[in-house]
Formats: structure tokens, C-alpha cells, sequence
């Protein structure tokens, strides 16, 4: 997606390690703009995919995932990270593994909202080892549910997860697929 | 706001200590055509205070927030919660007590993101005693951004935030005020 990849290159930062921070539009402050271009996408490459859910985790994919869902005309479920009095009864749990913050946590979405009839499209603001794609992907697993489809806005082609998740034959769409140069500036593969 | 009060008869629950579940439409699954209306009476409550930015926290107020965002035109900027390799440098800090999570924690807002020239709307999807107000509010200060307004989807009337708030000045608006009566039954305060 053109207009989110020239995004990256004028306001993207590279960081130690193979960070890439879109904190001015993307994930810190959203530029709500870009992220209904970024919906209207989805919905063109996901469309057909018949969604009943659209599934997230908190806390930067709740703000994709709801303006995505303006053009499915479907809810939002996002998953909890963390033990909340607001969060009981029966539900669905997974394990994982964060790569920027450096710890495991549980992510966790009520029974009530995930069953076998839906079928869910997962949306995220980034995929890098792919570790929040294979908690929620348990998650509508052990629901029953199928999954659809997996949008991401941006993918970090030089970490291992869309490889993993593309030979798993999941119809999988990134809108930006950032490798890095041998200066370490930014390229997209396309 | 007669939309989201009848949603709140039909699928809201009380469960003890004054905790008020909404999670099967606002803040675990979210019904995104009631969020579209709530950010359309928003923008009705608030389109004259020339907001420039909406600010809220992680992380059910996000997609509240977005979704209000795109009737106002601005950007939306949510404090995060927890420490994080990808917000570095400058940031403005407060310190927030979760009733519902029943601890403390620090949010921040990066100072690229809030300056003096900004006019502020806080969206959050509850107020009970008005801890992330507070947090909030603080790092508009420091920012020395304008608060131009508040805005609730769901007050508890029986807590002390909204009094306090209004005690303030601040333009809020709740969009539902839920009291308790003798039997423990959700009634409205208009």
C-alpha cells in the first residue's frame, strides 16, 4: 500500500535491534486519516472472506480493528492482556511472548464472544515473529471458529513470522513489507 | 443518550463492588455502528470547542476514540500504560489508580505529541472516580495544551469522579449516568 509505505520512509525510524517506530501515526498517535485508507484495504483484500468477527489484541491493533470494522460491518473482539475484575466467567486463554517489551503475558477473550459459526479475521499493527498472531489464531482455534484471513499493517519481512504463518496457508495480507538494506535503511518488498 | 442507555438495560450487568459490565458491546467486543453513534453525539457535544487532538488511554478507550476521531478530523494520541522499548526519549508521565485492576500504574504521552498550541479532548469509555482523568489531565498540563472537554460514554453517578470533574469546570459530557436504586437496579440520572 503505497500510501502507507511512503508514510514509513518520511516519518519511520529504524532503532537498535530492528525496532521500527511508527509512534507519530500508527501505534502511539494514530493519524486517523491513513488508518481508514488502511481500513478501506482490508475490506478490498478481505472482502470476500464472508468476516463475522474481527479479532485484536490490546492495546495498538483496538484502533485498527474498529475502523476496519466499519466497512465489514462487523463487531470488534480484542483480547485482554492482563487479570481485570471486569474480565470472569469462562475464557479462552493463550501464552505470549513479546518481542519489544521483553516478557510473556496472557492474553485472554470471553467465551461468550468467540464460537463456531464465526469466522475471524485477525487484524494487527505489526507482525514481526508473529508471536500475538499464534495466541489469538489458538485462541479461535480452541473456539471452534475459523479463521479468514490476517491483515497486518506492517510486516518486518527480515523477522521470521510472515514466513511462518504464509507456509501455514493462511491468507495472510501485509500493507507494508519492511526489509532492511545493508546500511539498515528501510526497503519493501513487494 | 437514549441509544446507549437502552443498550445498557438490555445487555449491561451490576456485579459486586459497583462494577458495571458493558463487555459484550464497549470494552471486549465493541458494536461498532453504536460506537459510530457515540462518537456522532460526541461530535455534536463537542464540534464547536476547535479541538485539535483526542487523547485517551490504553485500552478500551482507543477505538472509542478513533472512531470519534474521524467526525472531528484529528489526530488521536493514547497514553500508554507500561514500559516499553518503543516509547523512548521525552515523555510526560502521571500516576493512575485502577479501580477495576485494583493497583497503580504510570502512564505516558511522548511530548512530540502534545504541545502548548493543542486543544484537547479526553475520550474514555467509563468514569467512576476519575483516576485516568486525572492521569490524563496532568499530562495536558505539563504539556501546556488547552483542555477543551471530556467525554464519557458511561458515568457511575453513585461514584465521585463526574462531581469532582464538573466542581472543575471542565466541559465533560457523559453519554450515559448509571445510579443504583434500593435494589441494586440500574436507573439513569439526566
Amino acid at each position: 500500500m503505497k500510501l502507507l509505505e511512503d508514510r514509513i520512509l518520511s516519518d519511520g525510524v529504524i532503532k537498535e535491534g530492528g525496532i521500527v517506530k511508527v509512534d507519530s501515526f500508527l501505534n502511539h498517535q494514530m493519524d486517523i486519516e491513513l488508518i481508514n485508507e488502511i481500513g478501506r484495504e482490508f475490506y478490498r483484500l478481505f472482502g470476500d472472506e464472508r468476516v463475522t468477527k474481527i479479532l485484536t489484541v490490546e492495546a495498538s491493533g483496538i484502533g485498527i480493528a474498529c475502523i476496519t470494522a466499519q466497512y465489514f460491518g462487523v463487531p470488534v473482539v480484542f483480547a485482554k492482556k492482563s487479570e481485570s475484575k471486569n474480565l470472569d466467567g469462562d475464557v479462552y486463554t493463550a501464552l505470549v511472548e513479546s518481542y519489544t517489551k521483553g516478557k510473556e503475558y496472557t492474553i485472554r477473550v470471553s467465551k461468550k464472544f468467540l464460537n463456531k459459526d464465526d469466522r475471524v479475521l485477525i487484524i494487527d499493527d505489526f507482525l514481526a515473529k508473529g508471536k500475538a498472531f499464534f495466541g489469538l489464531n489458538e485462541i479461535v482455534k480452541n473456539a471452534g471458529a475459523t479463521l479468514c484471513g490476517f491483515g497486518v499493517c506492517i510486516e518486518k519481512g527480515f523477522q521470521e513470522g510472515g514466513r511462518i504463518i504464509r507456509s501455514m496457508g493462511v491468507h495472510i495480507e501485509s500493507l507494508a513489507i519492511i526489509e532492511l538494506d545493508a546500511y539498515g535503511n528501510i526497503v519493501f518488498n513487494h
